[in-house]
Parts: structure tokens; C-alpha cells; sequence
């Protein structure tokens, strides 16, 4: 077999057996292959698609390129939950802790923010102490003892992953769904899930813009995990607007906690609980959504979800103080509310550009390995449909630094657009 | 400017600018860019295509990646003939000469040979000390001096094109038309021709085996080469049966003398004076066609092409008593004649089976850097087209080794078919 072969029967659009894949994953992950060979392979995959076959055949060969977790040892079921990422999403903190105290083992492996686009592990590294890089041995035990574990890769999943990954980032080979969906799936799939609920985000601050886009993603991972005997369910929710009201690092966390205490923004809180009760059904605790939900609410009002996340905080080297006393995280040294300009009804809160703004303000990176300033963002005080009149606040801004108050403001302003007539909100979920 | 965004550009079918272009192939040549950018820059382009301004603007471009000779201060006019490649093809050796005795200045770069495929340069190696590695400067004065040159590439012509198609080879990148087209032009364009003829080969024997492929191969080079200010010609021949008789580099090289001095197959000599016919034009010794066929025959009847051929040869170091007794050249220790098996009319001489058949007798290379056996190869009796009997010599096998000889002769025996009704000849050209 030879590399060259693979990628010309990819050129002319014929199908690849599992074995070629294999082959090539196998290669490109020891070195046999090159990367000019890979990348050529990516764009010929990126223009003339592949098939689900193939797409799941590619997720395998990359899931076995390194270790892949079997946690069967530990527990008799392991939840994933992925998001593919937004702006204000801090879901994995408030519905994780929540399925777990439902009896649900929960072991994620989640990344870094990158763009407009935050990072459970940024996110959760606002609790000083928080370790995000647990050794397989620890990840399993923690599993087994607490039911619980939040933390990053830092075992060599997937290696091929990464490795394909920093080569299309640079040869415009990113935007190809079978290598979007094989990227997430694999490493969920080395990652030892046996049931997986992915959350794929659609509108102008997901990576999948438009409805049709985020379905055919959606489907396809779930055909993924089907093909892979992975119990695996897809819901796609709206990403046009921030969700909730916090937009950074500290103040998503502490809106995560508000809402695991009861409290919280509607539209977050709502969303946690239609999430949770889809991976409650997935991991076999509930017969169907409503018990689901109903089990949801329940870990809730009994202060067991909250009892959960200050056992995971602990376990994982957090200060477990920060949970019951909100005032202990680090706070921005300027807050500065932002009124509305007129009178009408909020229309649009665009999200990549509110994402982006907090960027500015340092919450988000530019690029890989850049640092974050956890303390700084924006609190959304109105999202669409709602009414407001002028000088009414419409958010806050938390900066560090004047200079970038006075820019990320003005950008996160120009995010709000009004309508005079009446505009209705938008829905949390799609399908 | 990024190379990625090229990159990505190219993918998404828009249109790039010469300035992108440009960027792009110096970035590549100097090693800003590396070989996995430039290997899916070539799987974008091959799948989604260029334009023909594209073209001619990456044409240009890995012309200029090095030395562009400018052969002004030596010649009024130089003239340049390329051939696509084929089996039996030594028009260049008789055809440059008839033209340069003509007046018009030639100075001509050829390559080797490939696979099923001779090159001009092993051919010309036929004869001892011919030098195939002027100087630009040796170059140039014998162009000045003798008005025929006929070497091979020693300068860094086009550097880019080389580590391309390197790169190309190795990610199934060959069989793209611009990519193709701007491969042969950059060398033309930057070895000084301001004239050029392009004989694109179509058939069984060709790199564009049908004529559709060979007619927008030959379009789009006459196009960059107008776009470059080159007057450029192209036509295009049959290459599914050997040209003329003799296919092996000595056997092809007496060939083209024999023609030279008035003799040689038919079909071979009438194909050299159709392409000199058109060299003159191009060229502006000739007027027209007919006007150019004349001195082409003319430089055979008065001796002047035999002459100048002679002068040629002495010019780049090799023995020119071989031009005027071909019994001095390498011959192969077994001649061994193969007899028609039935009667009836040749249908095929598969040119392509031949060629590969010559590889096996050492005549050409399986890959790059191998040596070749001068004296070994074919000398084909019958033509598509000829009534034979059973029995009669079909074609002659020139071998150094019996067991190769008896594949060679199995191989190139299985390259004839025949048909009980009359077959019509072969055009020598389409268009």
C-alpha cells in the first residue's frame, strides 16, 4: 500500500476501505507519511467529501492512534457531553455536577478557548488550584471515587488529532465536516464515553453558522457513535446571541453556580435542564425526558448538584471555598454599566462579536498558548425579543485596562441592534 | 499576505491575482512556504482548476523563480520545439537541424527519458562525448556561433517547477492541466525561446491519451504563450503506434540521420517536415506553410541539414564521424527478428506496450536516475494500417541479454493486433 495511491483514489472520489485509513492514519502518526502527503489528503477529503463509512473508519483509525481509555473497570457507564463551542457557553460546569449527582459517571475531557470561542478548562482555572491535568491513573480514580471528573487532555489521545489538526489549521483544510465531526468524535471515542450527548451550536457565534450546516454535523456524529457502539444523541441550540448572561471566565463560573443553587439567567437555566435531561435518558438513569428533567430539577432543589461540584472542585485540587462564596473570585478592576441608546426592541446580540470583544478585553486568546485574564467580560442584561427603554442598562463591561473597556464597549455595543416593531426571542433549541 | 489564504482562495474556486500568485511560487522556491502548503495548493488547483490567466500567471512566475535567459545580444530569433513525450519520437534530432540550416537560430533544452517514454538527451548520448551540460555561457556562444544548440537543462532554470513536481509525483498531483501546461511553458519561456512549437502527442503512447485532453493541453500552452509574448504553435500528432521505425536511443539517433540525408520510414519523414514547416513560420523564415515544407526539403536535398546536424555534434564535444557512418555506434549483441503469426491487417501497435517493452530491454528508465542501454530497443517492420502474411518479419528486437530479449519480444508481440478487414493508416496529425 502506498500513500501516494490513497490519496489519488480520494482525488477521483472513490471510496477508501477501512484498511487504507487506517494505513494512512497509522503512518502520518509515526512519521512514515509526511505532511505534504497529508495535507494534500486533507484538501482532496475537504473537496470531494467522504462518505459516513469512510467518516467513521477515519474517527477509529484516530482514536486508535494512541491510548484509548476503557473505563469499564471503574463504572458501568461513562457520559461525555461536547459542546462545539460559543460564546457564553459554561453548560459542561452547571449540567455535569447536576447528571452526576443523578448517579451518572461523568468523565470530560475538555479544551482550551481559542477566538471568540471560550474554554470549559479556561473557565474553570478561575478556581485557584483547579487541576485540569490528571493523569490517566487519576482520571480513573477520581472517576470510580467521585463519579466526577472535569479536565483537560493531557494523555496522548488521538495523537493523529493533533497532529492533522495543526496541518489543516494552516492549509485551509478546517472547514470540511467528515474532518470537523472525526476531530471531536475521536477524541471522545479514545476517551473512554460510552454515551455521548453533543450540543452542536448554530447562528452567528457557532462554528456552524446556518441550520443546515449544524444538522448535517450533528448527524453525522451521531452516525459516528452509532457505528463506533457509542450510545450518542445530537441537539442543536441557538448560538446567535450569548447564552446567558455571562460572557468570560469567573463571572461564566459564578453564573454556574448561581444556577446549580437555584438561580441564574431563565434562558441558562432552561437550557441546562433540557441538556441534562438528554444525557440522563442517554446514560440510562431516566426512561424518557420528562424524568430526566425531572431528576434534573430534583439535584437542584436538593443542593446535591451543588454538593457534586464542590466534591469535584476539591478532588481536582480546587478551593472549594469559592463555590459557597462567590465574592472570593478575582473581580475586574473597572465595571462599567452600558445603557441603551433609544427606546425599541432588541433584535440582535451578535455573539462572535460580543465573543470578540472579550477578547479585547483579554478573556479569550488570539492564539494558541496566548494567556487569559480570568476576571474580565460582559454581563448581557437584554437578549432579543426584549424590550427596552433608553438609559435602561443593556450590559456591563469588566476590564483591567480603560483602554480596552473603552474598545470592547463600543464593539460590544455595536453587537445590540433595535427594531421599533416587536421582535420575538429566540429559541434555545432547534431539534 | 498568508500562504494559507491562497490556499484557501483556491479552494473555494475563486479567482487568484498574479500578485498572490507571484507570492506563493517565491515563497515556495525560498522555502518560506513549506512543502504541505504548496502540496494541497497543488490538490486545490488540480481539483478545482485555473484559469487561463491563473495560468499564465503561475506560468510566469516559476519562470522567474530563477535565471530567464535572454538570448537578445546573440540571435535575432530563437526557436524552441517541445514534444508532450512519446515512443519512437526523435523529431527534435532531425528537425532542428533541417530548420537551423535554414537560418533560424535553435536553442533547445530537452530532458530524458521516463517510464515508456524517451528523451532526446539519452538518445544524443548515443554518441560518444556528446555533452549534454553546457554553461549558459557555452550556450550562449554556440547559439551565437554554430546556430544550434541542443543540450540539457544544467542551468537552474525554473527552479520552482522542479520542486513542484517532486512534490506532485509523491501526492497525486501530476494530471492537472494548468499545472501540467505552466510545468512545460516556465521552462520554455525561461530557457529564452521567442518562438515555440508544441507537438502534443494524443493516443495509446501519450501522456493525454485522447484528443480532447491533448486539444485543451495544447490550447491552454499556446495561450500562456501568447499571454508571455512567446509566438507559440501548437499541434497535435498520433502517438498510439511508434513514430517512424526505430524506438531505443541509438537506433533512433541512425534513424534521424537517415532521414537527413534524404532516407528514413515514410511516416517519420513526412511528420519532420510537416513540424519544421511550421518551426519556419513561426520562426519568420517562411511566409507560410507551404513555403516553410520547401526549405525544410530543400535542407535535406543540398546537405545543409545533414551539415548542420554534423556541425552540432562537433560543437558539444561528440564524435561527428558517427553522423556519416552509423555503423560506429553501439550495437546490441542479439538481433533477433519477430514473424507475423497470421495473416491480416495491423490494427494496433500498441505504442505504450512498446515503449514499456524497450524499458525491459534497458533502452529506457523504470525511475529517475537509472542507466540506459544505448544500443538495445525495436525497429517496428509494419504499420496500423499494412497488409501482412504470415510469416513475414514484424519487427526487429536489438538486445545485450536473452532472457530480456524473450520478455521484450512476448511484450512487444502482444502489442500488435490484427483484423481480418482493411484497416485504414493512422493520421500522422489531427490538427
Amino acid at each position: 500500500m502506498r500513500a501516494v495511491d490513497i490519496i489519488i483514489k480520494k482525488r477521483d472520489k472513490q471510496q477508501l476501505t477501512a484498511e487504507e485509513i487506517e494505513f494512512f492514519v497509522r503512518g502520518f502518526t509515526n512519521g512514515d507519511i509526511p505532511d505534504y502527503q497529508a495535507s494534500a489528503f486533507a484538501m482532496a477529503i475537504m473537496l470531494n467529501g467522504m462518505s459516513p463509512v469512510e467518516t467513521a473508519d477515519l474517527t477509529l483509525a484516530m482514536a486508535r492512534s494512541g491510548q484509548v481509555l476503557d473505563l469499564s473497570k471503574e463504572v458501568d457507564i461513562v457520559v461525555d457531553k461536547h459542546s462545539s463551542g460559543g460564546v457564553g457557553d459554561k453548560t459542561s460546569i452547571s449540567v455535569m455536577p447536576m447528571v452526576a449527582a443523578c448517579g451518572l459517571p461523568v468523565g470530560k475531557m475538555s479544551g482550551r478557548g481559542l477566538g471568540f470561542s471560550g474554554g470549559t478548562l479556561d473557565k474553570l482555572e478561575s478556581i485557584p488550584g483547579y487541576r485540569v491535568d490528571l493523569s490517566t491513573d487519576e482520571f480513573k480514580k477520581q472517576l470510580r471515587e467521585k463519579g466526577i471528573v472535569l479536565t483537560g487532555q493531557s494523555m496522548d489521545l488521538a495523537p493523529a488529532d493533533g497532529k492533522m489538526y495543526a496541518l489543516r489549521d494552516v492549509t485551509g483544510t478546517v472547514p470540511s465536516m467528515p474532518l470537523i465531526a472525526s476531530s471531536i468524535m475521536c477524541k471522545k471515542i479514545a476517551g473512554g464515553a460510552n454515551a455521548i450527548v453533543l450540543d452542536v451550536k448554530t447562528g452567528l457565534g457557532a462554528f456552524m453558522q446556518t441550520l443546515p450546516e449544524a444538522r448535517e454535523l450533528a448527524s453525522l456524529m451521531v452516525d459516528i457513535g452509532r457505528r463506533a457502539g457509542r450510545n450518542t444523541v445530537a441537539l442543536l441550540s441557538d448560538m446567535n446571541q450569548p447564552l446567558g448572561a455571562a460572557v468570560g471566565n469567573a463571572l461564566e463560573v459564578i453564573e454556574a453556580i448561581d444556577m446549580l443553587r437555584g438561580g441564574g439567567p431563565a434562558d441558562y437555566r432552561e437550557h441546562c435542564l433540557h441538556v441534562a435531561a438528554h444525557v440522563l435518558v442517554v446514560g440510562q438513569r431516566a426512561k424518557d425526558l420528562n424524568e430526566g428533567r425531572a431528576m434534573a430539577e430534583n439535584s437542584i432543589a436538593d443542593g446535591s448538584a451543588l454538593e457534586k461540584f464542590r466534591a469535584l472542585v476539591a478532588a481536582q485540587g480546587g478551593d472549594a471555598s469559592y463555590v459557597d462564596d462567590n465574592s472570593r473570585f478575582e473581580r475586574a478592576k473597572y465595571v462599567e454599566v452600558a445603557h441603551a441608546p433609544r427606546n425599541g426592541f432588541i433584535s440582535q446580540v451578535h455573539a462572535r462579536s460580543v465573543g470578540e470583544a472579550s477578547v479585547v478585553l483579554g478573556a479569550g486568546r488570539a492564539k494558541k498558548g496566548d494567556p487569559v485574564d480570568h476576571a474580565v467580560g460582559f454581563i448581557i442584561h437584554k437578549k432579543v425579543g426584549d424590550e427596552v427603554r433608553e438609559g435602561e442598562p443593556l450590559f456591563e463591561v469588566h476590564a483591567n485596562d480603560r483602554a480596552k473597556l473603552a474598545a470592547a464597549r463600543k464593539a460590544a455595543l455595536s453587537a445590540h441592534l433595535f427594531s421599533d416593531e416587536f421582535v420575538p426571542p429566540l429559541p434555545l433549541f432547534y431539534e
